[in-house]
């Protein structure tokens, strides 16, 4: 049975951001049960799932509540379209998403998932601006290797190269910002002073959007988009005083602030969305992954009073939509899940232990080829490097073998009975993103696994080098 | 509570291609409960679901076994991505969606939802001329008032200019063909003489493909998508020969057929899929809304073994995938739904009851205004003229006023307890698609609903004609 699941997999089952060939002989790895922070695969190893699935599942694998919640709406309601309709779930959903949100961010347009979140925000402000007489504003900036997505719109917000050359020309009007890489602040800036001051760097990164602004012309740029903490690129956190500067420069420029909280929103960061916990206050919220701690797929896009108001006025109708957008059970395991936060204080949770992530996770700084911790939350990213003097990278080809290969990093910790990502599009960074019922234990299990695994690929590299 | 509802949903949950103002006084219609092919409002009346929600609820709202398929899924494996890894319920669906399509259609990647599918299938086309070692063909080319989603991509495929008008540019290389509209083939062509002649409508609406192709330079064309039955533009089903030498252009030049089957697949027209129902064999099918009958949010590109080989070879990597596409839930539902298909006979149903449904809509071809019938299986389109003989259109203001404003058609018919479409992009078109449990018992109640409210809306239009 085994062996023919994983033979049906490679014939019938096109994963998703996977090198097929490289399936082909050891098969796939198959992920049948979940319960709590733990998985378990086909042939009855367990796993702690140190990324949450996908970023998604905040409250952990086996929820009875949330299980029994789908069925109950299953059974009363199971489908029914927004198009012109509503249903009471989406409506509950709606106001309670509101009212966690910050400022007058009152209006919720839901979609499937982040992906047409993020296609929903864009084309909102593209609309908006037409309606409020300032037409020629359409384009939109996001920062270099930020994910936004991968349908088409979203996919040319991505500053991922890599995701995109082959599918391009995209949309027109999707321009890059400086990521905030405070780590590679010297190269990101190309100015070495920048490399240890925060406050500076954050200032500079800042006032670049406003260059490329002005570069662009004003009145043609019509939204920023920034996640809280940028997951691709390796976890990047803001420098200080980044996004009070950002907000200042899109107010002075008429410009829309997106935060782009499809992995940050919904208690990773430690509060329900992500702007709360770096204090500023956007324009359009887009999320998705743990409103429903994954266990149904639905997103949304969370549009400020002020720049919705046109839309609802005589001829502001926004043609746009999508059949499973707001769904009758997804929305109903979302109340179950906010239900289920504040019963279990899951935000205090993540509050109380995100000293003690990130403590366990700075212990793996005396392995020499750790280069940075950082993160905020439960997110966390590690980078390895080739010399922490110099923050030299691996090359190409040691990334290869000592992370991706038979045998590296990866299939190591896989071995070990973690989950976690190592190699993602081929940066040297492991990222951490645990349920947020895990605390000390399971972080306990993941610096000892890291740590030994993390030196085992560091001794294989000095050998390597010594060869 | 009602009121308290109502007045939140208009304060919070912005609805899916819907006039915001016009909802402001009477409120929003709320739907609270299904079952079988009858849905409830929160005042308690009820409703025959004869456009099965959003062409969706292929088994009836109420499912017992669906829910509880959901629940058993949740409770063992709510969520894991198929980012590298996989999980039985999406293995196992992907076999059997493999089974019933037709050809070497053996690839399944899976999304949430059609417009994914359809983002899937462009980007897909686009590498795989890439890795095959022609890499000029990106192009796209879609039917005129069509419609295949709303994310940026599929938005420029849509090829219905008011809902694209707004957010252009959007993605470039994505060109119009003819649809095939033989009720308005005249117009469609500009040969009066090809108004009566299927047969020659069709060579001549295929004969465009062709012409496109060679004009675009058939080494910069990379596919063709069409729905089996075109629902948007009206409800149109395809001339004879359409798809027979549709595919034969399609071989010429090394274009890929994309069949988009969002809507017409899961038993629509009485087939698994309808490229079936029409015998032909497409390199793609996309495919969504009835997987689960919409009890959890799922879609697919279903794709040739022929298509995905250079993929699955060295250096094929695709960049592309889904938070929640292929969801373990949504998967597991979908294999109920299709454990359903195959106890209840759903396909065999249509088949068997495809001519009471098309005899009691042809019926009202009596009444002046009705000026055509059309469609296929479960899916039909009524089309109201001003003048039979001439076939002339309503204009805009009596559209708006016959069909769409208060105590217009639309209204009538929702008042009179049938759920349906009437004013869909404007179009004069009444679309029906009922859940695929009905039978003749239904079709009376849909034909006597109809009879009354159409003929009063001839009487609304007779007497406003004579002042």
């Amino acid at each position: 049975m085994t062996k023919d699941l994983k033979s049906l997999a490679y014939d019938h089952l096109w994963l998703h951001f996977t090198d097929m060939e490289s399936y082909r002989r050891p098969g796939v790895p198959v992920v049948v049960r979940g319960e709590g922070a733990r998985i378990q695969d086909l042939e009855g190893r367990e796993y702690l799932d140190a990324l949450s699935g996908l970023l998604v599942v905040q409250a952990g694998h086996g929820r009875e509540e949330l299980a029994e919640a789908a069925a109950r709406q299953a059974r009363q309601l199971a489908y029914f379209p927004l198009w012109g309709h509503a249903h009471p779930q989406a409506i509950e959903l709606a106001e309670r998403l509101a009212a966690h949100a910050p400022g007058d961010l009152n209006k919720v347009f839901f979609t499937t998932g982040g992906s047409e979140a993020v296609e929903t925000a864009w084309k909102l402000a593209k609309q908006y601006f037409k309606l409020v007489g300032k037409p020629l504003k359409h384009k939109i900036l996001s920062r270099t290797m930020a994910y936004h997505g991968t349908t088409q719109g979203a996919l040319s917000i991505t500053g991922i190269p890599d995701a995109k050359k082959l599918f391009e020309p995209l949309v027109p009007g999707a321009r890059r910002i400086p990521n905030t890489d405070l780590y590679r602040a010297a190269e990101v800036t190309g100015v070495a002073e920048l490399a240890d001051d925060p406050e500076r760097f954050g200032r500079w990164a800042a006032d670049q959007v406003e260059r490329v602004i002005l570069a662009e012309g004003a009145d043609t740029v019509a939204a920023v988009i920034v996640e809280p903490v940028q997951n691709s690129g390796g976890c990047l956190p803001p420098p200080p005083g980044y996004f009070r500067r950002l907000r200042e420069i899109c107010d002075a420029h008429d410009v829309l602030l997106v935060s782009d909280e499809v992995i940050c929103a919904f208690g990773r960061l430690g509060t329900m969305f992500g702007c709360e916990k770096f204090d500023y206050v956007p324009d359009i919220i887009t999320c998705a992954k743990g409103m429903t701690s994954g266990y149904s797929p639905i997103g949304a896009a969370i549009v400020s009073d002020r720049v919705a108001a046109p839309f609802y006025r005589r001829g502001g109708y926004f043609p746009h939509g999508y059949t499973f957008g707001g769904h009758p059970v997804s929305s109903a395991v979302a109340l179950a899940n906010l239900d289920l936060f504040e019963r279990e204080d899951l935000l205090g949770n993540v509050r109380r232990n995100e000293p003690v992530l990130r403590g366990s996770l700075e212990g793996l700084l005396d392995i020499p080829i750790v280069g940075d911790v950082r993160g905020d939350g439960y997110f966390y990213g590690i980078e390895l490097v080739r010399d922490r003097e110099t923050r030299e990278p691996f090359t190409a080809e040691e990334r290869e073998l000592l992370l991706a290969g038979p045998g590296g990093l990866s299939e190591q910790l896989w071995e070990s009975g973690l989950y976690c990502r190592a190699d993602d599009h081929g940066e040297p960074v492991i990222q951490l993103a645990p349920p947020l019922i895990c605390g000390p234990e399971e972080f306990g299990f993941i610096e000892q696994v890291l740590r030994t695994a993390i030196t085992a690929t560091w001794k294989r590299f000095e050998s390597a080098r010594e060869r």
